[in-house]
């Protein structure tokens, strides 16, 4: 078969990738990094031969306009250059905003050889890119560094942390090739995506046709499945980038590999979850179809009456109940049963907590992660959502965000 | 035509009506009535002659004991009694549930005489009906007493203040009706009704054909309008009870005064939503049609990152636009306009904010409430939600809630 392993370091194990980032002084605070340093706010990563490039973007309307000249380049393209921008989204500008992108493409190719250049912004929506502050950034790059601690840095908006991870799959037959990412974001995170970028890179031999399938099952698996606060970004951007340079592939180690890494950052995401301290999976069970399972289970995942109640360790199953019952699909409180991880906290037959379940309950609820199973007894349809609690942290950060 | 004229006392002016409450001990702390008085936790509502009933309903699958209990008489039938009653909401209890408002009536039967009594709790789910506790209350009950006050007291939960309003009809015959309403909601409120109780009552001499109508009018224009938090519970109700007895009636005045009453204690929800120092009203047009305007009229006034930056006075119409992209209907960044008041806040042509205008928008934004109107541009649609700021102190009440 095929061995995964974890490997210390991140993007630097993806054979042909350099990385790196520059501070040209768009960050005002060291705080964005929770320490005195400050991080990089305009970053690259690039592949000496040409890439594959697969993306899944947001469902927002309002698409950003780097993903808006994403999508003027032909449907097959290939590129060797990313371009990435923290606090300035380059959303709701309108033509100009894809110009400026344009016109930095054109500055960086007085620096430079790249092949159909990519961007991605993250930070506030609504203003124009400073063009000569982020083009001072090729004069700083090292287009030949392999740093990507600071390409996973400088991303960063609200994170408290970095996002950064890579495996190395090895085949039966001896050969290997290597995933890499990184990805920002920690709130503004919705089921149908989040306000987050995610760079993938793989030195694997894949072929263009299996990118983009496997890319869109890996993102349905992770980041479609996690919310910090149910609202969706101008932004949200997930890019797969190969250049083949290992020579090797195997689908489903491929596939396994690429679930996992986007699994695992989608968890760090909602550890990272603005103000958030409990990471907690409900799965939902026993629906009458996966769609009213998916249903039931986003809407506890964003229910601010079920968040409030983690935060305060409250084994409060009636707001789980309650948020069921309006999530507008079929159920029934004769056949619902609900668990706290492995512990009975509602039937048809038992209505009430006990002091000794309840005390159970609160043990379970003060651990850092635990899951709500709600089985419906209706049928088989099934869904798992990732969610965490809200505390008075997240409004501080929310309603402080930009000034 | 008709004229309303705002009564200065509650209930009491209807003719006919008896209300009163009592304080059987369910209730622990002094701080649910925000000050050292403990309220009533069990009240009643009653009328000397039988009333004409029209209800509206939580659209919550689980519907608590006391609406399964009110739809099991017959479609048209009459009552003289409702029983309330606060910190248990009888809801998830299954037939339990039920059969205990059956024991508590056939007990309040030894005392006085009623027909078709309903019943309306609020409060913690799960938990069977203290019936000792509350049946004692009978014993307290004055019956013929016309104590409003205490009655709209004794339904508060997480209210700061009770919400009590009273309307003279004057019509221009020189006759004249009385509606008066008490309600409760703080939080839990969503656009598909609210976690709230509402009673009102008439003297009207009002057809029962014209009752549902017009309750139903009166409630989409009003509670179904507001949001908290976008949680919706299992005991929502709105009753309307008329005893007839003023023998006046005229349907258009009825329908503006129970418009404007409603209206108004929708709004009163709002301003004790928990934790919330700002009413703002979504308005949405230019929409392709009203839904699409109600869809993101309400989008935007549950999302939690629109609500934030209220709460933070920030003028980031970044985060109203990347709502209304993200609220799934037509939309175009060239066509949409954002004021805030009378203030021009983002246009295709305006896209960045210069200092005039944001010093501008921020001194609207410090008031108690004001109004965003977004402007789609690409039809007729036009519909207003009315929302709240997300403060520490929601995070505070909703986490510390039950316990």
């Amino acid at each position: 078969m095929f061995k995964l392993f974890p490997l210390k370091n991140g993007l630097e194990n993806v054979q042909g990738f350099f990385f790196g980032a520059a501070n040209v002084g768009m960050r005002t605070k060291p705080s964005d990094l929770n320490s005195n340093e400050i991080a990089g706010d305009v970053a690259f990563i690039r592949s000496d031969t040409p890439c594959d490039i697969a993306a899944v973007f947001t469902t927002n309307v309002f698409q950003a306009a780097p993903i808006k000249h994403f999508q003027k380049y032909p449907k097959d393209f290939q590129t060797n250059f990313v371009l990435m921008n923290a606090k300035n989204a380059n959303a709701m500008t309108g033509e100009k905003g894809i110009e400026d992108i344009d016109t930095l493409f054109s500055l960086l190719s007085e620096k430079i050889d790249v092949l159909n250049p990519v961007m991605s912004s993250t930070g506030v929506i609504g203003y124009r890119l400073p063009i000569n502050k982020i083009a001072s950034a090729f004069d700083i790059f090292d287009f030949n560094t392999r740093n990507s601690d600071q390409t996973a840095k400088a991303i960063m908006t609200t994170d408290s942390f970095k996002k950064e991870l890579a495996y190395k799959i090895e085949l039966e037959n001896g050969e290997s090739f290597h995933i890499g990412a990184v990805c920002k974001g920690a709130g503004m995170i919705n089921p149908a995506m989040a306000t987050m970028l995610c760079f993938v890179i793989t030195d694997a031999d894949i072929p263009k046709s299996d990118m983009t399938e496997l890319l869109n099952d890996a993102t349905e698996g992770s980041f479609n499945r996690i919310s910090v606060d149910g609202d969706t970004s101008t932004n949200d951007t997930v890019l797969l980038l190969a250049n083949k340079q290992s020579g090797s592939y195997h689908k489903e180690a491929f596939a396994k590999a690429l679930e996992k890494i986007m699994f695992e950052l989608a968890m760090l995401i909602l550890k990272d979850g603005e103000g958030a301290n409990k990471l907690v999976a409900f799965e939902v069970k026993g629906a009458k179809s996966q769609d009213e399972a998916r249903k039931a289970s986003r809407a506890l995942s964003n229910s601010l009456l079920v968040k409030t109640a983690l935060f305060g360790e409250d084994p409060n199953w009636g707001r789980i109940a309650s948020t069921i019952g309006a999530s507008g699909i079929a159920c029934d409180d004769q056949t619902l049963t609900i668990h706290y991880d492995d512990l009975l906290i509602y039937s048809g037959e038992h209505r009430e907590l006990d002091k000794i379940r309840e005390d159970k309950a609160y043990k379970i609820m003060k651990q850092d992660s635990f899951k709500v199973t709600c089985d419906l007894g209706l049928g088989d349809g099934a869904y798992t959502s990732y969610g965490c609690d809200l505390s008075y942290e997240y409004v501080k950060i929310n309603a402080e965000y930009r000034t």
